[in-house]
């Protein structure tokens, strides 16, 4: 938590990340391995009991271990340290058996997948009101015209339902994409020193399937220290969800330029406003998600970078993981979260999406009419007339629509009645609503899914 | 193709995003379109017939191509009037219906995608063979002694076989990844100029469906134009597989060092020799695989910043996409292949290995015996004595095994005999069999998944 | 050069980093090296003649180099064979003074150094002829008023003079930073096989001083195999280049946008139209240096992460230079080059943007008109007057003049004359006059520079 | 500050960055700007004075800040109106001229110059203090004889000062970039709502120039708000800095394997223990500036990336440098200081270093007996003769002494003393000794520059 942390980021995912989080998430882990290898009688169930019973991160000093975590060169040691001492105050006997048989990667990454389920949830519970927003506003937008516009010009109309459609569509491969990959993530680590669990006398497999259970994870076919996939998996699948949402906020900022003002971040007394300029609204939300667009690309960079981990545990490469995976979960929590909220309330000016449709003084209809056109002139024919009364009007300022009346060949086939049929927007949507019901539909279905 | 091509990348996979197969691939799209399109009746079976025959790579222009490209903005603007040229020599009217309804981006996306299904067979393939001679290796070497080593520091015993069954283990993941997203990606694009395909009256969804029929791919719920998520996901997934590429040569690397000198990778006349010092053996293919996985994973970071394309077609971000994701199969390709080439003829000195696990003078095998003193002593106690021991040991250079006989405790509780098993690194193996069974077993059940 | 090579680069940088160009950089060293030898007396002058007479990148076998590249792991390996077998034919006696005390990486580095310095060339005659067409548009609309537009904003009034100013003087920091950086890249790389230059018996840096001095390099300390900074510093060099070509290329493409339709690319036949609009007129350029903007940052930080090498020569992390130098300088080059040639032909719609000016209806004004109501009465009496006419306003539509006309207190500080010239934009420039003179001052000031 | 803080960062860095230092870095622009406005007239120079008594960071309510800044989209704004309300308690007059004429960027990157003013003097205490060590080492073992690696493969006889002296060469380079770009860096941002300082009416320049030489920086030639190219480079120089960082303990770390155990970081307790395995003695500072290596080149790529920024304030790309730039100099920083402390206490095993020269049974010297031998026999067939003698020396683990004077042709040209001399690394150390002195020659002279 920092200053720009509400900005950024969203609460409860930085909660989730929190150092007593990580503190946490590893003695979850030495409390579930006590009770593990108690069930399994390697040690006594007096001793898993007071572990279980020290497990909680309020009652660690988190300056002690902060120093002693850059001698030792993970948190994993203080902190079994500081638990062992804990223990031994009141029950001697059991201090010895924390953390047996376990490595402090172990504890750092099983703690870190405990971390990254709780934050999958969060995600889960923003994506799944996205999907129901985004669906409602396909729905209700579905045949509401707008400016399709490619390479940042007007190109031809659309609907804003469609536009929506293709967000949610992206959406929902996320969401699909997630769930592939969660069970791979919540998978056990529990190796020992070097994978093997050699100080566990061969009973490894055994205590390992119990510890997983307990923890509610997957028992991995072995061991993984030094095999960062699942982690870096996860950075990538986040990444490319920043990549959508960040393509959303593109969108979105762009229809609340000045000149185009079809859409606006909902309105709040402070929100967006300037320290000199009392009537600008500035697209917070966006800019933020925009960021974070930004950020985490590179970050998910780092992650893959890092996999070529030396031997059975990595120098440098390990620890490079450590801050950046969950800044990528902050930053991606945060852009989703702040969308997930601000976008109920966006500001949608159907009429102004109208207005801007005709800016173009119809050219933005070239194509309706020279499809028309074609099925009586052929093709080529169709298309250079319609290219002269294009350049007509871009030089004259003319409308498309009387450029193309004062062209004998056209006001033949194409008489005014159809001309104008031709030059409402509402009857150039092509399959646009027919898309619209079918990313519905894959929405729909998708909310019956386990 | 250039000078470095046949040393960072793969001739198979070069071919399959070579210039040619690029245009191939979009006149694949617009004969399969041609066809299509005629099977509906909105264009005459000649004019399929006459595009289908027209669209052959070889007759292109390729110099006037990339000439046209650089003004028209993209290829298949040129493309396309090149093929209607050729067309309209002998059938002109049929050249009316080359395209029709297509956009550029249709054209450019639906052909990189079969040049992508192409290079994922070829990726397949290696990643079978690597399977197999990975689980072979796994199998033989399943107890063969080596230094874990950890930090780069010798930690415990293990066993070669399962720091090959960990490699084994990340490479079906890796293989269930690209399973998972390729009917994700082998999916078809055909939009019109802005997604709705106007133009052809809402008749677009029959199409599109016979469109992807006849391609062999995947029908989406809407065009997606401006949605990248498909193709930076392939990005993404032959990213982590790089890392675990770089993770075995950086592995491999280590192990070939002059002073640990266990694996060599294959000689051969020229291989590896330096211009100057006649007896070096330079791991040449890990160095090509290590190149990769740093070049790769900041490529994946390309595309995923350029998913926040404007509006309904990106200015730039799509542009930057064209040559970022084929480089990306390059690179993975060639270190794949180069690794599955290398890897059969790996040569292994399982006598260096065991020589190696002496060079602690016995300290490799502290935790062994401190876990078995610990039994009588308890954890504290025996961990004491055992450093105790272990600073002695260090300070003079005696054998660890010595200087605990020389402590009377130890040798009350632990007489030589029990003493020579600890010290026989075979004996601290720990579960390393067992796993490297359970990861042979899922290699061998995934050949036979579809 | 491949079919996108036309779009995204500049045909003078791509020859001075194609293949034939690398094997002559090589070639160059050779040459130069056998010529500081004889000189030095360690190698016959004639060796010196025949080897020189040998150093042409056109008598070698690509192809042959290639796949041998393969197998030895540089390109430098066959190259100095081929080299030897070249001379061996005529001059056997010279052929044995190929290459003499030197390694692979000397000839690699130095000829990397040689093309790169060609390439600086260009881009520094692609950086003149910026500034100058920046300068003359700088100059001309000077105080031509347009909107400055922050968050995608309009915010207030500003000069496009003033624009421009601010992409010239970012041009200019940049001309400086290559100055700076060129002496430090431009150094010799010699230090056989470890650095040590062993095999030239202690006469070293003599040889190294005639060398650098015969290629126009400087002579360094120390030879620098594993250091990698200077190159990595060309690479950053590069990368803070081409984010300002991006920066500018934002700007041009967001003023083109239809509904702002300020600035336009030079229109040409074929030049950045669509495949099925007649109407548009796609930023092409503008899409290619944005394509490159994204694509460059990435392969600087493979530069830098490459830079941690091991000992005394990097393991793949040296490799992964090979290509991706190189391609830094082909879209940074490219990017420079094709915004070059776009600038001068930039068409600017001056009257539109005078009319974008009031698309607020004159909320654009409103900072003027407080900060002149506050001399008045007060900062925040006047802000919360000013605030309530925006508010009206922009509820009603009404022009923020007449919303402040229809208030008694406004209209008795600030009688309609007054208003009417806090209205006009050109009252509201401050000092970007004088800033815009201030550039122009440093841009004239820098030709005459060495 | 998080439990990862020490081990990562250091504590001086960490507070110039800290969110304390960010408000006050604000805080010094707004105080530095209303005497500036005194001096000038402007303001009254009451305010002037109650402003900068206001201007102190503790005095802020900074949950509010966060909280408001969320809102906002930058702290600025709301720490602007804490700062007025706060000055309103008491001199209700004054704070009507709190910030008066800039904008929240003019703040923000002063503010933020400020703070990067202050790290950097940190960085270069640390830069010379690391230099003096350097130097000392180098030195000192200016003839200590050690293996050269070469691809991880011991290549042939050099010193560890040479090795050094590498490391110290490359420092100096840092050095060097820093002191050029700074003055380019620290220069004032003060621009006001669009660049143009319009509500100074005109008097911008004069304003302009009394604020930088009250903050001690330098003044720019126009303001240059959505220009990144200042905080863009500080990012590269770092990133080039952190990647020397990072190949001093890539070497550091290989030489501290068991099997080579030439160098070894300084013991303490629980310095780099392992939680079970008692012998072991990590690189942990090794691990730390490794970890930075990997993470800053993304980070810099990210502040590349975000250059383009839109027209007059960027939206989002502005935003995505906030905890960038300053994560990038923590990561440095702690980089930096960690090998600073830890270098002077590195222990260096030179007794070691001497025998691992003997682990190739001599091919080590190879090149050396190849190169006397040529003077002989021709450079040809003394390399045919030798390569002969290690192949056999190779397959018969014969040290190649042996295997040579088994050679009667060898014998007879490089008689026993002869060869002793040769296999005698302190005979082949070329010309390391006088680079050894030439770098150190330039450290000697670095420190004396202003």
């Amino acid at each position: 938590m920092n200053l720009l942390s509400p900005l950024f980021r969203s609460v409860s995912v930085e909660a989730e990340l929190s150092d007593l989080a990580t503190l946490q998430g590893m003695l979850d882990f030495e409390s579930a391995l006590a009770r593990a290898e108690s069930r399994a009688g390697i040690i006594p169930a007096s001793a898993a009991t007071s572990i279980s019973a020290a497990c909680h991160a309020e009652k660690f000093d988190r300056a002690a271990l902060a120093e002693s975590a850059a001698i030792a060169g993970n948190l994993a040691i203080p902190l079994i340290k500081q638990l062992t001492s804990l223990i031994a105050n009141s029950d001697p006997d059991s201090s010895r058996f924390v953390h047996f048989g376990a490595t402090s990667q172990d504890a750092i990454d099983t703690g870190m997948i405990l971390q990254l389920r709780r934050a999958f949830e969060l995600l889960d519970q923003d994506l799944a009101s996205l999907t129901s927003t985004l669906s409602e506003l396909a729905q209700k937008r579905r045949l509401t015209p707008i400016a399709a516009r490619t390479w940042v010009q007007q190109a031809l109309p659309t609907t804003f339902g469609f536009i929506v459609a293709g967000w949610l569509d992206a959406v929902l491969r996320h969401r699909r994409r997630i769930r592939e990959i969660r069970p791979r993530l919540l998978t056990l680590q529990f190796g020992g020193a070097v994978g093997t669990l050699a100080s566990l006398s061969g009973r490894a497999p055994e205590i390992a399937k119990s510890l997983a259970r307990d923890l509610g994870l997957a028992e991995p076919a072995a061991p993984w220290h030094s095999h960062r996939d699942r982690f870096a998996e996860s950075a990538t699948t986040l990444g490319l969800l920043t990549g959508t949402l960040g393509k959303i906020a593109r969108d979105i900022s762009l229809h609340t330029q000045t000149e185009i003002a079809e859409l606006f971040e909902p309105s709040a007394p402070g929100r967006g406003g300037s320290s000199t300029l009392p009537h600008k609204r500035n697209p917070v939300t966006c800019a933020v998600i925009l960021a974070a667009a930004l950020r985490v690309p590179p970050l998910v960079s780092t992650m893959l970078a890092a996999m070529p981990q030396e031997y059975q545990r990595g120098l440098g490469n390990w620890h490079a993981e450590w801050e950046t995976l969950p800044d990528i979960f902050r930053l991606t929590g945060g852009a989703l979260h702040h969308l997930t909220q601000m976008l109920p309330a966006l500001e949608i000016d159907t009429q102004r999406m109208a207005v801007n449709l005709e800016l173009t003084h119809g050219l933005i209809f070239a194509e309706a009419v020279s499809m028309a056109a074609a099925q009586r002139l052929g093709k080529s024919a169709a298309h250079a007339l319609v290219e002269t009364a294009c350049a007509r009007s871009r030089a004259t300022g003319q409308h498309l629509k009387d450029a193309l009346l004062s062209d004998p060949t056209i006001r033949d086939i194409l008489p005014q009645p159809e001309l104008d049929r031709l030059f409402d927007a509402s009857n150039y949507f092509g399959s646009a609503g027919a898309f619209v019901d079918r990313v519905l539909a894959e929405a729909a279905q998708f909310s019956t899914l386990p």
